[in-house]
């Protein structure tokens, strides 16, 4: 199967457009790009699309570059969870569709598969060219998709009560406790 | 002070940028761009930027606006600390500058004070034409920022072993345990 265009853009516009917010021609971005159109595909036209992505690596660029959800407007989630996995869905109705590499398929297409093994264990940046071709051919045989219903919209219109920290004297909220994280213990950084 | 260049661009191109990426028109990410502005003018030119957001909310999309660090790439770190903060760093020297609001100068500005105040409590979208003049003119007033050093560079180039995951056969990461997060409990959605 040949992909010439993904998401509604071109093929060669969305390397442009990848390079240009993700700073590198990314295979992994490549794959998020055609699991991104394979969830929307299936979930149908939404007003309230939201994503989680099941991983931070690439893939919440992907939707950034190819949906209206980004993380800074709170309809992407991004977890942590290491797992090149993504779910399409509609807030209003919870309704979505999780896609997934299809992890089996793997084994057919030697470059694709040599590349995600090898992608966490060396700094290496995997050479695109040699890479893309195989991941438009391979499509969707590399990818899952299935029906699933979210337990519960992740964003939350609550109202979050704030405080100010005693020590640092910003604003946190409250439900972190009688201190902000940072004041608490989980400071990542120090004045110098 | 009057702003019209943002990180080298105009206000009126961050504007649409703005629009394009975050999806309407945020107060938030202005007060953001101002404070990444600030933040990479004191740390000064490097090939090696970083950035921690200490908040998911809008000012995540700000740093991926005017820098080349996003979430997918691992140069932005996303802390869902619920404070409106950033730390600019150099992942190679750990050097780095952090900005937050202070939260004292508010008073003096009553329309941010009142949009920052109210913005959690109900879901209308604060008036972007009426917020900004004042954030312009604010400028620097409302932010403070110093130099700091991290205890260690976030994005990790170590090797992470992943296997498959006994019950659904994806790949996950193996410090997890003996299931992957979906599987040990931790699932935000059900298959129909």
């Amino acid at each position: 199967m040949s992909v010439t265009v993904i998401c509604g853009v071109s093929y060669e516009d969305f390397v442009i457009r990848m390079e240009e917010f993700h700073g590198y021609r990314s295979p992994g971005i490549l794959l998020g790009a055609m699991m991104v159109e394979a969830a929307l595909k299936d979930l149908g036209t939404t007003p309230y699309l939201n994503v989680v992505s099941e991983t931070i690596v690439c893939l919440p660029d992907a939707v950034q570059l190819l949906t209206p959800c980004t993380i800074g407007n709170g309809f992407l989630q991004v977890l942590d969870w290491g797992k090149f996995a993504l779910t399409a869905y509609d807030r209003r109705t919870l309704a979505g569709v999780r896609v997934w590499l299809n992890y089996d398929a793997l084994a057919g297409y030697p470059l694709i598969h040599s590349w995600f093994e090898r992608s966490s264990k060396t700094k290496e940046k995997p050479v695109f060219e040699e890479l893309s071709p195989e991941i438009l051919k391979a499509g969707s045989n590399l990818i899952t998709h299935r029906p699933v219903r979210l337990h519960q919209a992740f964003k939350s219109s609550q109202h979050v009560p704030t405080g100010r920290c005693p020590h640092c004297r910003e604003s946190y909220p409250l439900h972190f406790g009688t201190a902000c994280p940072s004041c608490a213990g989980k400071a990542y950084c120090a004045y110098l």
